[in-house]
């Protein structure tokens, strides 16, 4: 198989894995299960990898890794706002 | 940087990110919050990710996607065990 595709499929997947957090969150309006830290240091690490693709030129990396990037930001953003409504 | 030593880090701190949900997994002996679903697509994604690795040869991808592959695995066994024993 193309590794392009390959990367494709794997960067679908486990982003595809992390939305069902972000829809539970949204529906119910509560994030108070879900760790601040954990979320910080879960982006620095995405961050690294976008980092890490453009560095090795690596597509399906920096598309994917961008995505749950900007997918925990959301679930940041979530955080303060519902625990800040409190 | 050392693509290396970045993709090493990266993948330590997206790693790490997941740890806090498995030790509360196994702290309250309690998973109903985690949806086997998102697992099962979440191993799977992690999989391809290594098999990936492999083809472009880059062992911070390997490594570190091994480990979550792991870490992932212990939830689902988690996940099985403990709402068999309810």
């Amino acid at each position: 198989m193309n590794e392009n595709v390959l990367g494709i499929v794997a960067g679908i997947l486990t982003s595809a894995a992390m939305l069902p957090q972000l829809i539970k969150v949204l529906k119910e309006k509560n994030a108070d299960d879900i760790s601040w830290v954990m979320l910080l240091v879960l982006i620095s690490g995405l961050s690294l990898w976008v980092w890490y693709g453009f560095l090795q030129d690596e597509l399906p990396i920096i598309l994917s890794n961008s995505f749950s990037v900007l997918l925990n930001i959301t679930l940041l953003i979530c955080c303060i706002i519902y625990k800040k409504s409190k």
